[in-house]
């Protein structure tokens, strides 16, 4: 099946995890609004069918659309063997994926705490406050849970022995923190060797290799959800 | 099969939208933190086992630990005919529950703007502003885009003609805004009649009714994701 994924053409933003899933299954896909029709495209589809998205990214899979990036990776991971086939075993990986989803939000806030609608530029001195927060209580939380994780399990992938979406979705975030917080990030990564290594291992598949080294992947930028702000990162 | 709840003791919060799928159903459970082993036998819990919770709730069903609301909620829907037996129907209803999970961290944020570590007191300036730009922009994108569906579908209920785990979570959120935001909200409500007569409905309904009478309900507070502050909601 050849997907279609909607997405904001010119950032990695949440798209993204559903973007290494696809290349890493080698799933055939057109992500739409990177080609001729652009984002028009995307927000003609928007509001389209019966199962409507309330923002990107969605997938359309023959006549499903769904949207909601767990959800999206719910479903491509039990076509595509990034997933368990038990019903536990799926809980269980979509679990931790919605946890990297929460991550995602709070990463987000460090450059949006006044909200979405507002300019970063508008909201610097709260987005600073934010920040310190974020990397003194919030980064130790949830990186040393993943990084927990995959000590209890040897130490290959998060769950166990085969890779699942969720790995593919800790390099991401592994590596976007390095992009925004090269400083910040540089202090703490001793402290996750597992997901350091966990990176490196994901970045290293062919598949994912021949991705990042495409034009396919966008460049991390300051629309995004990694964002590279200095004042953020003292 | 009897249920084990963990969730804290003293707040609606996010296991609410557990709850109330619970009590729909009919299901046997304990709120277990509720019980006399308190939160510390939820503590004790939490990191135990091969699925062990990043945070509160999680359910315990059986041999399964199962972790994030819109996952507890899953399982659950399958169970308890609170969701649609075809693929594409789970995943419909589990898309819109993702957008109420993103809804309910906004509406946290509207209070903690700048990340749960720090208290309200210490961040009343930037949660004005928040709380502003979340009423002017995120509320009408947010109900509006329910609002739609249900007057889609005829106005029954969020899908279509059968109750979902999801008209159960939009309960919660109209009453919770109502709660935390009279003023705001009684300005807001004409403009989602549909979502207020679900509301209505939903609370009607025995076993609804029946929970919302009793003390298993716990009564809104300032410690939970529904607060009153005079401060935002003017």
């Amino acid at each position: 099946m050849r997907y279609e994924l909607y997405y904001w053409p010119t950032i990695q933003g949440r798209g993204e995890y559903v973007r290494l899933a696809l290349e890493d299954a080698g799933a055939t896909y057109d992500d739409v609004a990177r080609g001729s029709g652009g984002t028009g495209a995307m927000m003609q589809m928007m509001g389209q069918g019966p199962t409507p998205a309330f923002a990107p990214p969605f997938l359309k899979a023959g006549k499903l659309v769904i949207a909601q990036v767990a959800n999206i990776l719910l479903f491509l991971g039990s076509r595509h063997g990034l997933a368990p086939k038990t019903e536990a075993g799926k809980l269980w990986v979509h679990q931790l994926q919605l946890t990297i989803t929460d991550l995602v939000a709070e990463i987000h806030d460090t450059h949006h705490p006044l909200g979405p609608s507002l300019y970063y530029e508008d909201q610097r001195a709260p987005a600073k406050k934010r920040s310190e927060e974020f990397w003194n209580e919030r980064v130790p939380k949830y990186l040393g849970y993943f990084e927990g994780l995959l000590g209890a399990n040897g130490g290959s992938y998060v769950t166990g022995r085969r890779i699942t979406y969720v790995d593919l979705s800790l390099f991401q975030i592994v590596d976007g923190l390095c992009y925004a917080f090269p400083n910040r990030m540089k202090a703490f990564e001793r402290k996750i060797p597992g997901l350091g290594a966990l990176h490196d291992r994901i970045a290293a598949r062919p598949r994912i290799k021949a991705y990042l080294d495409s034009d396919r992947r966008i460049a991390f930028n300051e629309d995004g959800i990694f964002r590279r702000y200095k004042a953020l990162d003292e």
